[in-house]
């Protein structure tokens, strides 16, 4: 046994120092057993949110983060007598940000797989899981050998991160209640511990920048995103990242079932272009690291394999697309105050807007409401006449729609100028 | 009710921000609730330390938790018919600090009286109550009444702080295991809440500086003990602080029934000289402020009034002072390898040393060994001659000699140089 105790640990760090690679083994060790308290954690968490870590301390954190729990390995998978390529793809979240659906769905009708272990949401952002559950039937509570076979029959499987992990888990409860969160160096090891667990064969993540996003500027984004590539290739998992836009929310439905309906559309062929450019191209990200032969991922959406592979992947896991997704049993609709053009709407007041509705949790564990969020009516630069709807707000409890109000309308205007435009994929970092 | 949330004030503070008034009442009053948890209160008391708090975020923090229990008021004392003068003394604690001991029975015998709400030792400190307890019977649980009644017929009572400031009782068992300890607001706040709820008319604070204080520089001692002369100040209780050396441990006994044997020597006219030194010097400064007529305090130590008032404060809280004090069922002696001088002994070595004896906890309310501990018997500046017993180790679990042993011998040396004195008085602030 080693002799650390958490006092001594908090306070190197708390003083500025280093943590060992044998204290940082003991410390998230201890943590997950119960011997560590989550008061002497936060506390911690804390002393490192303010005096950081370096790589290396990082790459430990995260390397014991995975050996918390257990690990998966798909690397014997064979489909048609040739090994079965996975890869998967993580966003750092953002606002109606619905990617994972159609991509799942494009990858495998291209010839991958991808075993995505998946979150809840959690504050402003979504949870993949919460919007498949608007799904009737759908469940994310599969077995190891219910993944296995689903990657190999159908190239897909989403599921609940379970025993990947544990430690991140406990750690990201407490991170949420103690404002430890926006920490570059936990983030990184967070989402890299998860990914490393899950046993994907290449990951492409998906860093968001923005007003919406988790880390907001530029610059740490990048600093972000090179770290989780460095700890990827650390670990023998090709990784690259690209930095994506979220000032705006991504699409025009933000909310589970609403996010839902949105990728059917997408992959019907249809829906909205930043929805489909950022599935496209992340698509062929993923391809290209998992070395898989270059299909055209555009052409999955247009000839329905995609669509074929999304419903084959919502059936094994027990979800019935026939039944009508809900939809909150209230609405109110805002609408143009006078004529102009529509200007940039702010992801973070969407997110808080339908988070206020009921789309999200303000605890862990908490009941998410499928049919609440909002439909975006004009995106920014459309032309907008007085008395147009802009918005429609869902919910089952109207008497959320006061906060969500006030949330929104900080997050719009209607002006004369078009909003300037940004690229929707920055930069791609290898 | 207030619209705060626990992650919204650990944010503010986090980023550098001021905790306005509100929030503090909110937090300290909601964390006394349980409706803050401890892991959020350790994230914003790491935050308090990394960021600092000013003056008024500490003037307001003390407030509430004043304010979260209830409030003592002897104002109305009458002794012979005249108002009966109230003062206290605290100390920031150290190794070997018995003073407590004579010094309220020295103000008892100049006519004062000492409310004095007493804590428990934790870490290498020693705590009064834990050393009064190796007295056969005595007990520091004491009503109100009882509180009032020892004041106005003997002039003490040592009590356990029980319901006063009972969010300070939370917060200093939260921050000894989150490394938390050692920020001045939060021991200014800590120390000052707990004595203006104790309601003693005026307060002398003995600010130990050294290896052995908790804040080691005199700088930081020097702002620590301004802080609290302003908070004192603030709620009407006048108080002046002491700043005084704790490189040396005080006298020549560490350890509980040992510190209790040291004081009586110190009552009956004897005893080590700076442990003379330092009560009478802080009963100067305590029955001047309290503004009471000045007898000599040495006075009563020569005479025997002082051991009269001991007496009776032991006997009139349960205490049988006919039985012998306990005495560690084992001993071991410490020779000198070497003729020479005895240079400094380092406090901060023999109180680990005593803690690792059993004299302290490791985790509060842990049992403490009375008898646990060490007698000094060369001072630095004595003369040594090779195989003289320099210190004597008492336990009654022999197995911790050994790393008590190593605590003790990196804190002592045998040099041919006398060691530099240091006077025991450094400052007095006002």
């Amino acid at each position: 046994m080693n002799h650390f105790d958490a006092p001594t640990v908090i306070r190197t760090k708390r003083d500025g120092g280093r943590l060992s690679d044998a204290a940082i083994d003991w410390v998230i060790g201890a943590y997950t057993d119960g011997q560590v308290a989550d008061e002497q954690m936060s506390a911690l968490l804390m002393a490192v949110f303010l005096r950081g870590m370096d790589y290396g301390e990082t790459a430990q954190w995260t390397a014991a983060m995975v050996a918390s729990g257990e690990q998966l390995d798909f690397t014997d998978l064979r489909r048609d007598g040739s090994p079965l390529k996975t890869v998967d793809k993580h966003s750092t979240g953002g606002v109606g940000d619905k990617i994972t659906l159609p991509l799942v769905s494009v990858i495998a009708a291209c010839g991958g797989a991808v075993p995505q272990a998946s979150g809840r949401g959690l504050g402003h952002t979504g949870g993949t899981l919460d919007k498949l559950e608007s799904i009737a039937g759908f469940t994310g509570v599969l077995t190891n050998a219910q993944v296995r076979q689903q990657l190999c029959d159908i190239g897909a499987a989403i599921f609940a991160a379970g025993q990947l992990a544990p430690a991140d888990a406990k750690l990201y409860a407490l991170r949420d209640i103690t404002a430890t969160v926006e920490s570059l160096p936990l983030i990184a090891s967070s989402v890299m511990s998860k990914k490393i667990a899950e046993g994907a064969g290449a990951l492409v993540l998906d860093v968001k920048v923005g007003s919406g996003a988790l880390v907001q500027s530029e610059s740490r984004c990048r600093e972000l995103a090179e770290t989780m590539v460095a700890l990827g290739a650390e670990h023998g998992l090709p990784t690259c990242a690209v930095l994506t836009d979220m000032n705006l929310p991504l699409g025009a439905a933000i909310g589970n079932a609403l996010e839902v309906a949105e990728a059917l559309e997408v992959l019907a062929g249809g829906g909205p272009p930043d929805v489909v450019r950022l599935t496209v191209g992340l698509a062929r990200e993923m391809l290209e690291i998992a070395g898989i032969d270059q299909r055209d991922p555009e052409q999955t959406l247009r000839d329905g394999t995609a669509m074929d592979r999304f419903r084959a992947l919502i059936a094994a896991q027990g979800g019935d697309l026939s039944v009508p997704l809900p939809v909150g049993k209230y609405s109110e609709t805002v609408t143009a105050a006078r004529s102009g053009t529509m200007g940039d709407i702010d992801a973070m007041a969407v997110g808080l807007a339908v988070w206020r509705l009921g789309a999200g949790r303000s605890r862990p564990g908490e009941k998410v409401q499928p049919g609440a969020g909002i439909a975006i009516h004009r995106r920014p630069g459309s032309p907008v006449a007085a008395g147009e709807p802009l918005f429609t707000l869902y919910t089952d409890t109207p008497q959320r729609f006061a906060p969500a109000m006030a949330e929104l309308d900080a997050g719009f205007t209607v002006t004369d100028t078009p909003p300037v435009g940004r690229p929707l994929i920055i930069d791609r970092i290898t």
